[in-house]
């Protein structure tokens, strides 16, 4: 009765796992939410004036351009050359309803049904959803702890050529800082890996949705001034550094050629990102670069609290971390489905299994320390040691 | 370099009709927008305050359900019980961001790449592009001006069966109130139709988006009390009836079982429509119903004033017409879309051409007659006998 390629589909991850959260009954304290990656503050109260008065303003009532308002591309492409310190222009950017939709758009331009598309394992379970839904084949870049997750460049050609269809094969997606391992993959690597792909005619898409949590002092990737930028495709989110995942707002930034396919794409979808949040966040990108250092430090300091509250907990190890995310070895022999359900239930921490990344990962659990105050990120060790399976 | 399903496609043609705005000098007075469907009324003030009360709210900007804020889906569920008169809940409702969302949600629930999907022709160009984008095969249900463009059943029945494969087609995609003839089916006929293909083991996916302008004393159909029900899928969205396309709003109304599906390609594409749009609407549906009454009885003004003008021109002639389009069979040899570019570029009259909504159309133009005040229709027979083609 239904699309065979959705039916095979899981529900959703994130749902999955906030049902459990009834079931936990606060012996422990409050839940500590460490599943879907939301900022634990709020967006700045500029920003909150600025969505109040687009949203009684007429401007913000009727359809908007396709590619998304003029003056949002335009921010956008400024704040593209101040991260990267390289030419990007309005005529660059697609504006999306949140980064899942940049990324269909971008995969759908490049990639159809029976074409594949390569994705490292573990991976971001909706990218592999999406393209499996899409009718579009995917193959696993395998990432090993010991190289701190990051995919060598072996890996990737193997998958590459190791196919028995290599013309078959429309593009890499990644994502740095990625999810869930929270790694930042090093810019030098991510030139050779824009060097393999475009040598062999595969498209990288690159999913920055965590960039904004860098630390300030680390280098950038260079992509941007790469001779191989003509089949790069990055991916943004502006849920996570604005605090406003409700507006819905995301964005591509490629070659104008493509940003033309991908239009044809956003009017099937929708049409147009919805207004308001677009309007409210143009002139904010700019003037607020100043509080979304301070949130990085901030989140810098999350990172140090839970690195020591790994330290006191026996058993646990970080397998990686990085912006955002701590890739966390369990030590049971249950799967992490399993472990992260009666971590929930049972002490009140709620985390994403790495079953959800991907085979092999039954072993892992995802925390998104950057959503917790310092101390909710303290309770862990006494939350963890409570946790008796 | 790109996937040639997305290459194929012709830009969207609201933006290609768009472009020859700045062509017209203004000679005839003011552009006459009659192009993409926007009602030419504002939203009701409760409406705006609503929205800017919703975008200031903590509440709308954490991510929401995937299925839709539970209010509106509640409220979308009372008002399709108030306009058709039989049971729907809250668990067959699905909020999305616009119709064309709604649309690609729900072929892609029942349909996946080399399946097929029947479409009227003329048809909703979103509807053609979406299916090809996917790689979903479209077959055509040939409508005819005599039968008032309305699908007989023998042309359905007779697509269905003359196709090789009977089993790949999935669904038939109707739009009632019609894009672009303005035809609405009548109910019982709409009936005939779910029994058609409740026997086929097909699903009628059937677009209301304008259903809020069929005038009050018109029959509603029967489908929510048809024993096919499982296999109807009805689309509805919130940009016309209540003014605010920019928010980016639609609904999806079919079983249970359907949402659950529909649900995980929500997650894939945007995880959860804007909610700002959603919060603000919930309790208007229900306050607004007079007013959209009185909008509708503006709309039947406009209507006759269209008809008025049009007896009023030689040689172009009502095709057919009902709520919110007309469509107009044109005097000349040149096919339609060079005759709407002139009427933009000319005499200021934006439509959009039948060219776009099918093979067979050269003869057509799609004017979206309740766009426009009275005092603009009235200006048609003048700038029409001015068009020197």
């Amino acid at each position: 009765m239904f699309n065979p390629a959705i039916s095979q589909l899981t529900a959703p991850p994130v749902a999955i796992v906030q049902n459990w959260i009834d079931a936990y009954d606060g012996t422990h304290g409050p839940l500590i939410d460490l599943s879907q990656a939301v900022p634990g503050y709020p967006p700045h109260p500029d920003l909150v004036t600025a969505l109040a008065s687009a949203a009684s303003n007429a401007a913000s009532l009727s359809y908007g351009d396709i590619e998304g308002e003029a003056e949002l591309r335009q921010a956008y492409a400024e704040e593209m050359m101040r991260i990267y310190g390289h030419d990007v222009a309005m005529d660059h950017v697609l504006i999306t309803s949140g980064c899942n939709q940049a990324f269909i758009i971008s995969a759908l331009s490049v990639a159809g049904a029976g074409d594949t598309v390569l994705m490292t394992e573990p991976g971001y379970f909706n990218h592999d959803s999406t393209l499996a839904m899409l009718g579009i084949k995917t193959a696993s870049v395998p990432v090993l702890a010991e190289d701190g997750f990051i995919p060598s460049l072996d890996a990737i050609e193997k998958a590459i050529t190791s196919s028995t269809k290599a013309s078959q094969i429309k593009a890499l997606a990644l994502v740095s800082p990625n999810n869930p391992t929270g790694a930042i993959y090093p810019p030098e690597h991510l030139s050779d890996i824009l060097t393999l792909c475009h040598d062999r005619g595969v498209w990288l898409i690159l999913d920055e949705t965590y960039r904004d949590f860098i630390a300030a002092d680390q280098p950038r990737h260079q992509l941007l001034a790469h001779p191989g930028r003509d089949r790069l495709i990055l991916l943004y989110s502006f849920s996570k550094a604005y605090c406003i995942p409700g507006h819905r707002l995301g964005a591509v930034c490629t070659s104008p050629e493509a940003i033309k396919e991908m239009a044809k794409i956003m009017d099937n979808i929708q049409i147009c990102a919805p207004r308001v949040g677009q309007q409210a966040i143009a002139p904010m990108i700019k003037s607020l670069v100043a509080w979304r250092q301070d949130n990085n430090e901030k989140m810098a300091a999350r990172a140090d609290a839970f690195r020591q509250a790994f330290d006191q907990i026996d058993g646990f190890e970080i397998a990686a971390m990085g912006a955002y995310f701590g890739y966390i070895r369990h030590p049971y022999q249950d799967t992490s489905l399993s472990v992260a359900e009666d971590m929930a239930k049972l002490v009140g921490v709620l985390i994403i299994p790495g079953d959800f990344f991907g085979k092999g990962q039954e072993q892992y659990l995802r925390f998104a320390f950057a959503n917790a105050e310092i101390d909710a990120i303290k309770q862990l060790p006494e939350r963890l040691s409570a946790l008796k399976i």
